[in-house]
């Protein structure tokens, strides 16, 4: 199929990228290369069925001509802002980077008839909740601007299915990492112990606990998901049943830098405004349509530090 | 104390301003008069509670100016498109209308640091099923891009509500009706009437059902919420328990106008692109904090018939 994918150079959009070469697909992947990376995509620059065009989709006559000139089946759409804690201090960032590069893409596929949205969500629309979260859950209460800007994207994505015949599939991020992951919390660990190597500033009590998700994992299950549900609109939580603890992060990096540093905690349940300090998924709807994730919560940590550490050099 | 009430001199924003006015409360009342009418409130002038500023919320310049000239302690944002079919023609109508108006409105909060928000929300934002729907409700999927604008206008609401500190009352409107409205399938059907006395076209097959709430019921609901709830976020369903189906709409303004018209149903379940032919909130939680409407949905229907008969005079 000949694809469009937003966001391809960045952390997940370019393993997306990967991915689809290798089932056979054409790509046009763009990228304004503010959050993405060159690099992670130079690699492709020499696939026939491979095209890369710099730019922004909030640039309207940009974005149009890729619909003028291309005729796409499908959209898959990674652009976003991936900074929730930068999303927090100015509300204007995952507005227009997380929510109007959605709503713009959802108006070029309905004026240039693509059919098909794959759309990257996320566990932030949830909000903050202990309960076990399901598909269906509610209420839907994001704490965050980011978590905000997704839903409201879900919500145009689900109207736009209605109205207009667009058929997508929605799949609901943990926290990933892996092979070019730029930013979170195993970074900041890092930064802080190359300034202290003796000592390590937790924010929070440490007791935030998540599901950490391998990037290939992650995307062989959005693969799937687009691949094996067939709904006018699909949406699936994507993660791994096994969680994750701050502190035990913080504990596994200082490890692998072969430091004995000592923790001291700032306290407090969260760590900063928007931050959600726990959730766990009910995975069940994505394992009765036959998919689960290879690796556990602690084995993406574990691969992820000795990346961070690898690009950090 | 002193509120800011945007939309002001629409159909319902209008009502609002005699309840809070009644209530002792000052007032500035902000509208473009694009849907709003200044004969809505031409009565408010003499008035020495009640200052009316023409204007769009969508000029900051202008919208920014408000809230350097007044120290507000609640905002009601009513301001909206009110037309669900126009919206559906264009994405962008509700976009704009519906959506940035409240991320305005919720951007100046935030920033002259006003704490309270009074939220005019929806049934649309659920989406279309048969379910009984109740506050909690998932999942949310709504069918029109009025109802995205409107659940994307909760999410940022929640959001900012953690993030910045800013309290919360939404109310989820049914159909309302009553003195001042402007539009829908009533006004619909005496146009139609009006040119054929002799026939009426109904689009669908005229069992879409719905409640109907009388407006000065869901003004007194709303004051309600807001003056007994006390979450960070409040929200709840407006409604009657009673329902009118369109069929009996067209039968009780032909018998109101005089007329002997033979009724002719287009046929499918459905009027237009977006609309949502049936819908039956749970009540418990408003009915629980103390409060019910007065009118049943055939009385306020009945009502608005004989009004809009007037009107169209």
């Amino acid at each position: 199929m000949n694809i469009l994918i937003t966001g391809g150079a960045g952390f997940i959009g370019s393993h997306l990228c990967d991915e689809l070469l290798g089932q056979g697909h054409t790509l046009v992947a763009v990228d304004n290369l503010v959050l993405g990376r060159e690099e992670n995509i130079a690699h492709l620059f020499s696939h026939s069925g491979f095209t890369f065009c710099k730019g922004d989709i909030l640039d309207a006559a940009f974005f149009e001509a890729l619909f003028v000139d291309n005729r796409f089946d499908v959209v898959f759409h990674l652009a976003a802002n991936s900074d929730i804690q930068k999303g927090g201090n100015d509300p204007m960032v995952d507005y227009e980077l997380t929510f109007r590069t959605t709503f713009n893409v959802l108006q070029c596929m309905r004026k240039y008839g693509v059919a098909q949205l794959v759309f990257a969500s996320t566990s932030a629309i949830y909000g903050e909740t202990t309960d076990l979260l399901w598909e269906n859950y509610g209420p839907l209460r994001p704490v965050s601007n980011y978590g905000a800007a997704k839903l409201a994207s879900e919500a145009y994505i689900t109207a736009f299915a209605a109205s207009y015949g667009i058929r997508a599939w929605i799949t609901r991020f943990p926290n990933v990492v892996g092979e070019r992951f730029t930013h979170g919390v195993i970074y900041d660990f890092i930064r802080k112990l190359k300034n202290n190597p003796h000592e390590l500033t937790v924010l929070g009590n440490g007791e935030q606990i998540k599901p950490y998700m391998y990037v290939k994992d992650l995307v062989r299950g959005i693969m799937y998901v687009w691949e094996n549900s067939h709904e006018p609109v699909n949406v699936y939580n994507l993660g791994v049943d096994s969680r994750t603890k701050v502190k035990d992060i913080a504990r596994m990096v200082i490890e692998e830098l072969g430091l004995q540093a000592h923790i001291v905690y700032t306290g407090g349940d969260r760590g900063w405004v928007g931050d959600v300090p726990e959730f766990k998924y009910d995975l069940s709807k994505i394992h009765l349509l036959g998919w689960q994730a290879q690796h556990t919560s602690d084995e993406a940590v574990s691969l992820a530090i000795k990346k961070a550490i690898e690009y950090s050099k």
